[in-house]
């Protein structure tokens, strides 16, 4: 019953950098709905202005989105698969304007932290601070000020009609984000009915456990005992309660796997909360 | 060979709760010294500005401020003490106005979201961001736009001059946030120089384990094996290794006891990588 075009939010202007991980992880038969705001994406599947939405979870070199991480368990959208995406930035430009020409350079901050190597390179431009990466090609391609270019990914030059005048010139090239793909939990196939094919598979949880010496150790054994690699544990403040927390944990494995299902019971016993998140194909 | 007056330093405007952080730490007689930014506040020990900087580590709402834990490894300067503030929002105002003639509130975005019923109880009110808390106050005293009131501490009113219209506004009553005190390293005294006295202590630690199956579980069963309470972690991305973490933990107990010595050794034997950030009484 899937309509032909689905309708993909992500966060950001057109050309962001989860519209990448969009591309990647739905192809390019889609129709997007930027949202302003990390919650708007969230709402867009609440509120069906959206089938699927893309969401940033961490990034190599800053760390978790952890408003994401709120965001999933206040939600409850289930995750259906991941991706990630290396940040390259490159230099854009309206076409015919060359490098000699510009003098500011626009993006979003956390970008133009990104390329410090190549400033100190070229120390007479001028860095601008603006809301968005994508956006600054955008108001580049738009308004066309004198001497100005952007930095952003080549898919916002592409959308926007922008010339790469340097191309990936972020200092760190181990710079990745990693996405999740969330959809309505009605539209979810059970896992019974999806083969598991050749490649490894993910399941994450969010849990709770009672505040006494030992509990994150007894805790992590529930997998460590039965040999499941724990590809990611993250915590976040339990709110109400100070000083306690919430874990959210990434598992090698299938859901469907007896001794993972075994590891959720036994991981039960322990909990005082415990919810499954999503399992999902281990992306690229 | 301590000065009478020490140099404190924090981050945000006078009157910020880091500057309450910072009575509570060190009594009333110190001279503050704001930064602007939280590298400020750790080049502020470096360069010598400041004697001590007092450094905001988590919030129970929010989560951990992650910049300041890259900043304590970064910069290797011990943490000494710890302390929490519990986060009370007043609405402040020039003395002599009346509540009735209030329709702008200015405050930090954050604090604002932190008092929406208040705004629901008062919908006329407008809310207008401001880059600080204390700042706000301090723009309202100084250029008293009609109709302004702004949002913040009592230690910002008490400095500004402005006079609380309502006190404790704030939706939630469990949000605190711990703060570390840091100081240079030769400036603080060997451990077995300083009584350990009747309270808890507590010891800060960073490390990096070897990528594989069970590595957290066993080296969080250095402490656990030895009833070694673990109060947090926090795990932050290992820079030019994608999908590899950095694990900060806080312990209960004192370096120089046995079992904690006996355990840093353990986690010595599966930690790449292992530094003591700090070991201090147990703030309240």
């Amino acid at each position: 019953m899937k309509k032909k075009t689905e309708r993909v939010s992500f966060q950001g202007e057109k050309g962001a950098f989860s519209q990448q991980a969009a591309l990647q992880l739905l192809g390019p038969a889609i129709e997007v709905v930027p949202c302003q705001r990390f919650d708007d994406l969230f709402r867009s599947l609440e509120n069906r202005t959206a089938g699927a939405a893309v969401v940033p979870i961490e990034n190599t070199l800053h760390g978790s989105v952890h408003e994401n991480y709120d965001h999933l368990l206040r939600f409850e959208f289930p995750i259906v698969a991941e991706t990630s995406v290396r940040i390259v930035h490159n230099l854009i430009a309206p076409p015919g304007v060359p490098f000699r020409a510009v003098r500011r350079v626009y993006s979003h901050p956390v970008a133009l932290n990104q390329c410090l190597k190549f400033f100190e390179r070229y120390p007479e431009l001028v860095r601008e601070p603006f809301y968005d990466t994508a956006g600054s090609v955008k108001m580049v391609m738009e308004e066309r000020p004198e001497g100005v270019a952007a930095i952003a990914s080549s898919v916002a030059a592409g959308i926007y009609g922008g010339a790469i005048l340097k191309s990936s010139i972020e200092d760190d090239r181990q710079n990745f984000t990693r996405f999740f793909l969330l959809r309505r939990p009605e539209d979810v196939p059970p896992l019974a009915k999806v083969p598991a094919g050749k490649g490894k598979w993910k399941t994450s949880l969010v849990f709770t456990l009672k505040n006494m010496p030992g509990s994150l150790f007894r805790a992590l054994g529930a997998f460590a005992l039965r040999d499941i690699n724990l590809a990611k544990i993250e915590s976040r403040p339990l709110r109400g309660k100070p000083w306690e927390y919430l874990f959210y944990v990434d598992l090698i494995g299938r859901l469907d796997e007896p001794r993972l299902n075994n590891a959720l019971g036994h991981l039960g016993e322990l909990a005082d909360f415990l919810r499954v998140l999503g399992c999902y194909p281990q992306g690229a």
